[in-house]
């Protein structure tokens, strides 16, 4: 059988990522994905997130391995594992005690999604509320109540039902430069004449990864997290993307000093791409019953063994540094592409991108940059913003090198483009 | 800092088994969990159903650590891997085409509540109905759409709002023996004055396991499969506990010979209890538009590899037969605690336990059997059914020596209750 | 333009009585309507219930006229006026007080629905929970949330969404004469797996009317009073057709020695079939803030002068006593219709009528009764039941008249169809 | 018993006009309201804007009063009457077709909420869509449907539970003068990842009332016409309070040539203050099946009666002129009032009043005008508008005497707030 006809045959048409990379991948280490046939690719894309150490990173596969070579308990539900304690300390030691963060730690089933499901359901049972605000362009998962508070058309209509307790609200910029959309917020909810309640919460992306990269200005985060303590409602910061150093620090918050009500983690979390995710919740807030949001794959351990490793890499500055480093080397080059392109450069650190007015442009350059040997996405309502997210430890050259055939991937594409309209 | 101190002062108090078994534990083998002091444990549990092929199971873990020393792709999304090929090949081969089976596969987020959404969503596309008919004493997880269609009072209460699309019918003997509970549901589907319109689907588990170990008669399920037809709505079979071989064959409908329009399958069929989700469906119901349901954690390789590995099992049939025989065992054996105790004996294959009367009993006597060396845990609305779930793949020497020890269990509380009484 | 062409025209296709009675009425009394060409027709109809003291009862419209003739405030919101006072005093002293009941009195919009809108409201404000128990074959209201308690499913089909907030259960009888629907109930609401919750409130007709005559035993109204009480839920009970002295006592729970909550009360409680609604509450549960429930029109004075007639008419025992006379009569020349006819009696007091298995049966003799001049609707889920509900005030022999045209009607239709068969 | 008494020991505490309106009516003529101790008030409420036509207007008093000296049928279901003939053919006749419109009349239970729920679903069922988006300060009513698309906080906190199916967007100016609402809710339904989709209908006032006598612009309205065209959606306009001349024309939309998709009526429609409620439809949204939306009382006949003789006014342009000239005197005087007191005229036609930053200064104001004898209310999320409401027939010199003693009141509330604060 042909070497992806088995997929064809049996796997449902609501694969996605296969379609536009219609490749058999076989290995892959550091920033490379290799083919079965032996061709690699450098990977901007990195998992959606989830591989911001990258692909088989030494270290970290190592330790999952000599971890597993001792027979070390790979699944626990939510028993207590030398592994998970290790993870806890790491995570409690190097990440939450130098911000001066105390967040209680859940450990829910292993996707951001459920991290999301708990974070809804924890901040109804604090609040004694139900709506949650949510705004455009934001992206939580897929599961009933986190695609609820989603905005993408496409992945809610899939739900097949009208969706309860969300009340939507334009994202900092939605309605342009010269509209205060937090102002909009605050009116609403103050006006007992507006139609809006006090929420239970807000829950808010600092950078909207899928939704096109749109950056919220740290003055409208600031006012969101005072406008969420004024009435009473959880402000939940979801890190799912932008979390694990993503945007410079480890959290994408600290750029504008916040301290959120909640935390979702995911994706990198997991250190190797392993299935993990994890909800931060300010003590106070810590008011489930045992049981009440539970999961069996809770207990990951590879997850924990592999997180922690990675963790670790926070002890001192270094990673942060280079992720500013590399994302200032991200951003003047995609700024060349953009003046060259008439697009625009949008994005944080090292999940950066250009969003171009022809909407079928980025996905054109995706295309290109495929054939040139880059994996990259493209992300906004209308796929109109090509994504650049390598893994955070890809060198230089490497990340030099990918953007320079993105570079000439959209150049011609451009040429192209316009010999068709001159011919 | 002192061995579960950490866990306590930073993990959130939603954390549940450890509660009841607060030990650390750090390897596992097969059927022992041993603790941090070199304690070891027969364990009953199986990560509730997903430790089907015991813990490590040497032939699968080999497969990961050899995997993962090649460098293969340990995350990707839903692009193809050569990982990912022979998984879907194993599992057509070896588990559909031996049945008759032509089901498509869906990856879902690597969780069992992840798979019973994309598979309302399914219904509800397929069907263009909202209302899903879940039965009491059901569980089909803990996001906001799995939950509306689970039973248990307890968890639902962690949503803090209504559900809707769900209608809730009485299992099969939920009414006494005398009552049909199917003639009840059909009457209400056919009268157009019942309140109850035609469903879109309906989900079911052929034996429940967190609900009590209640088992629907064969008579029973086929008729409910008739009804789903007679009313053009999906039968959707929840196997994530049951299924993996778990009452006997790899499908626990397979004893009724059921023919689902959708499985769902989690928990053991990652094979080393490494997280992964799979949906079936039938091919005309294959109506996803792409990526209209998607999840990071989708392409989780270690769980192809190993559960690849944990198909090959099912290529003979000594692994359906061993179940079976030990499942006889298990009956014996329950059957004369359940005769000493007042008890009575539930459950199917390698998923039976002990219900009783006073609801206190099984809780007691899961302690005690901890006190000596055994895992167990229990279920059922009151908590009052002792449920033994050993890996599949126990020898029966441990089986019995296990059983042995749970019996014991239950006689020294019967004793102690009664010398209680007495005095 | 023709005598019926300007409504065939102009009104919307959502008209439903004056498609099988396509007559235009000029007026109308006591019993009789009469067209505009002068026939007359014995109404069984009574306004849906709404006219159980006849069309322009003498006392009540000149009750009216005198009113309207001296500037009596007609329009008033809630304002206080003393057709209203008058209206109250005469509920409080005629009805209210002789039975011992301390019904605090809320005048809501002038409809039936809208009074179970404010019972609903009401309930789920005093207890603060969500869901609603109501039963198979019920009928509360059209607008949204008394349609979410109803059962018919083409009503219900028009809401064109998902109900939220309403739990239904099989209704006394609906599973047959061994089965206990009660019973299923308390186990369901006992049974924390059941899928159920404590709910608001039970909301219930004593006989039901458009679901087809369905009598609820007086054990059976007895136990969910009990079972309401047991679980701190509101027995709401709709009395919008039954009540005004329909099944014999002015209040049809009156046969079950009920207390209910909440009582709605509709249809013949403006006297003259001017609308008017009003709900009692007992007054621990006067929860409202002012304004929190209201409408235009609760202030319809023309009902209350009219009503207040109409109510001192139970000042002593002669009208209980003429319905309970009426209803024998009403029940044996019934009787013998079923009997001849194959059919059931069913129904209390002037409410009754005749099921029969052929679900056309009943629409037909309705069809030929018209013919033979008496107005007659049909109910139940299948439109199977012929209902029988003229005026209280109508003379007996009028009544007979009617009966006997009706059994005309009946036998007609059974050698029509006879003789159809036969050639 | 006292004259209050009664109701105050009776009635539900839901009362609310009554609170701030403490006396008991009797009589009511044209503009006057007389107590039972014969004193009279100048009405500037009437009836919340049913009394359009003023208390016991002679001509259609008389026309009811014959009406039912001749025993007019009144109460008749849907059946058809030739007085609701009458009165269809007189709304076809004066209102429809010389303002070319062609709609479909709805009769159904006679409130405006009752009306409002029959748009809701015909809306959702004409586009199979469940949204419907609804705005700031809206108010529709009081039955689960009506308030979910309604705004005042403290209204819809009565309902006990969460909406469905709504989507809030600010109304015209609600941004403040530079920011245009319609290009937010384009953007909104244009771009697929905000979060909102293609909604079944928009609900709208021309002039919301209850919400502060907001007006929308003409080219909002036209604008908002325009994007529910584009996006298929039904655009629903409520005149329950605004049409029947209150704001001149017999529609307020006239005064933006709107064509709405299906128009509700209420409150003066009937006339005298009687029940009715009307739903105009366009003939191709005419898609109800029969009965599928019902109601007791939607055949009030005296309504009709009143209503028909009340369209009979509308045959010349006389009203229309004297509202308009009204309309201009209460603008005049009204602006002398807020230039005197800091306050801003509001409204349109003969439905205006002024609004304070003071949120107490309106109250203060209707409590020394009610001592004046003017009966005045407030409107607004903060009750901060004196709502001007006379009925339309009012004649020139009483108006201009209730608008001085309101003057008065407004006077001397500010003399007295400075006095209080330089004492």
């Amino acid at each position: 059988m042909g070497s992806q006809t088995i997929f064809e045959q049996h796997e449902s048409q609501v694969r996605s990522y296969s379609r536009d990379i219609p490749i058999v991948f076989r290995t892959a280490s550091g920033h490379l994905l290799t083919d079965e046939n032996g061709h690699s690719y450098i990977d901007f894309l990195a998992g959606a997130g989830a591989l911001n150490y990258g692909h088989n990173n030494p270290a970290l596969k190592q330790a999952v391995i000599e971890y597993m070579q001792a027979d070390g308990v790979l699944h626990s539900l939510d028993l207590y594992t030398d592994a998970k304690r290790n993870f806890i300390r790491e995570f409690q030691e190097t990440i939450l005690a130098p911000r001066g963060l105390d967040y209680r730690m859940q450990f829910t089933g292993p996707t951001g999604t459920n991290a999301i499901e708990a974070a809804l359901k924890l901040a109804r049972r604090v609040t004694s509320r139900t709506n949650v605000v949510s705004f455009t362009n934001s992206f939580h998962g897929m599961s009933l109540g986190a695609l609820a508070v989603s905005s993408a058309r496409r992945k809610r209509s899939g739900a097949g039902m009208p969706f309860v307790g969300v009340d939507r609200f334009p994202f900092d910029g939605y309605l342009g430069p010269s509209v205060d959309t937090l102002a909009y917020l605050d009116q609403a909810l103050n006006d007992p004449g507006s139609g809006f309640d006090a929420p239970a919460a807000f829950i808010v992306e600092t950078l909207q990864a899928e939704g096109g990269l749109n950056e919220a200005r740290v003055e409208w985060l600031r006012g969101l997290q005072d406008l969420a303590r004024r009435h009473n409602a959880l402000l939940i910061v979801d890190e799912i993307q932008t979390g694990c150093g993503r945007t410079g620090p480890f959290f994408s918050f600290e750029r504008a000093d916040l301290y959120p009500d909640i935390v979702c983690l995911a994706k990198s979390i997991g250190g190797l791409g392993l299935p993990m995710a994890l909800v931060l919740m300010r003590p106070e807030h810590d008011v489930w019953e045992p049981g009440q949001h539970n999961g069996t794959f809770r207990g990951n351990n590879l997850a924990f063994v592999a997180g922690a490793e990675a963790l670790s890499q926070w002890r001192d500055a270094s990673l942060e540094q280079s992720i500013e480093s590399k994302g200032k080397l991200m951003c003047e080059r995609l700024r060349e592409i953009a003046q060259a392109t008439g697009g625009a450069v949008r994005g944080v650190g090292m999940l950066q991108g250009v969003a171009w007015q022809d909407r079928s442009f980025a996905r054109a350059v995706a295309r290109r940059a495929l054939a040139a040997g880059v994996i990259v996405e493209t992300c906004g309502p209308w796929d109109e913003v090509l994504k650049i997210m390598p893994p955070l430890t890809i060198p230089e050259p490497a990340l030099s090198d990918g953007l320079e055939r993105v570079r000439c991937a959209a150049l011609d594409e451009i040429v192209s483009t316009r010999l068709e309209v001159a011919v």
